[in-house]
């Protein structure tokens, strides 16, 4: 089965976004490298511009993910990736509710509406031998909290941002041990991919 | 004018210090190396493990230090130290109130009751061409929030530990800009050092 990670560009100070949902500083170095790299957001595509530790780390996510775990919030504030989020993995949206309306039938999403359990079990499924990939905050917290978290990744930003939201809080079970990190470096960010130690 | 620094050991979740003032986690990486490192604090001796990565790390630390920064309550935390931090630096204690009786006159520490800017200043006709080194994290801030902070130096942990005292709070002027950082990889430990953008 498949590891269970998670991806987040942290300033700092912990924040993986700055007050009002500001990811200019924190997405900085998507644009400080030489050379161009382009992704897919629903139907567009947007060429970043990546050093190449940032590339090399950017293609392995894209190539080892096999499903992508996101709360609620974040699915409707990004209105479902337009269908296609740039890690191009399926979604399951962890979530009390029905479906939005606006969800077309052939965009790759799952809800689930029966707990975090349930939803990394299917999110494993659907990846096979791939990761599953946490994208929200609140379900990285709920899954360090159960126990199911396997891998933390941070893109570690030169900046402090004072206030915003926290990647680590609520956790009910420190301390968490991680093996680690391995480190690449980027320009504008150092890449940190630590193992949550079991 | 040497540069104004700090350095803490911190966890993946931004605490240096943990619940109830435990150092347990963060501090293991400095009985986790092959090689003996001796440190004085007071009139004891403390002999460290550490890897080739942070022996060399505290070796700068210590030939570059010219001033120590400390506020009152670190200070008597600490007993002043014995007398001799193992930075081997002179002490200047951010204070509203006399020296403690229990201080001895041969001790290298000065008083100041002034507020932030002066301690700085003393601090730093101390230090002469070296640097000025924070060592309390209500220091910091004030330094930050006052522009005077120069580097800031991390010792990553591997760890999450929910709850503890935070380096980084109470900053009023963010976003604060870094360069760097300069990466070392010791064991159990990433050593990262920033400088302040200005």
């Amino acid at each position: 089965m498949g590891k269970v990670s998670t991806g987040f560009s942290m300033s700092l100070d912990g924040f993986v976004a700055g007050p009002n949902e500001d990811f200019q500083h924190l997405f900085a170095w998507m644009m400080g490298g030489d050379t161009d790299y382009t992704i897919k957001i629903g139907d567009r595509e947007q060429t970043l511009k990546l050093s190449a530790a940032s590339i090399e780390m950017y293609d392995e996510a894209i190539n080892t993910a096999g499903a992508l775990v996101a709360g609620r919030r974040l699915y409707e504030l990004t209105h479902g990736w337009g269908g296609h989020h740039p890690i191009t993995a399926p979604v399951v949206v962890v979530t009390h509710r029905p479906a939005p309306e606006w969800v077309q039938e052939e965009w790759p999403v799952t809800f689930v509406t029966d707990g975090i359990e349930s939803a990394i079990e299917q999110a494993q499924k659907i990846a096979g031998n791939k990761k599953v990939v946490i994208a929200s905050t609140t379900i990285v917290q709920q899954c360090l909290n159960a126990g199911l978290l396997d891998e933390i990744h941070i893109d570690l930003v030169p900046v402090l941002l004072g206030e915003g939201v926290r990647l680590f809080e609520h956790l009910k079970v420190a301390p968490v041990q991680l093996d680690g990190p391995h480190v690449s470096i980027g320009k504008g960010v150092t890449h940190l991919t630590y193992s949550v130690k079991k």
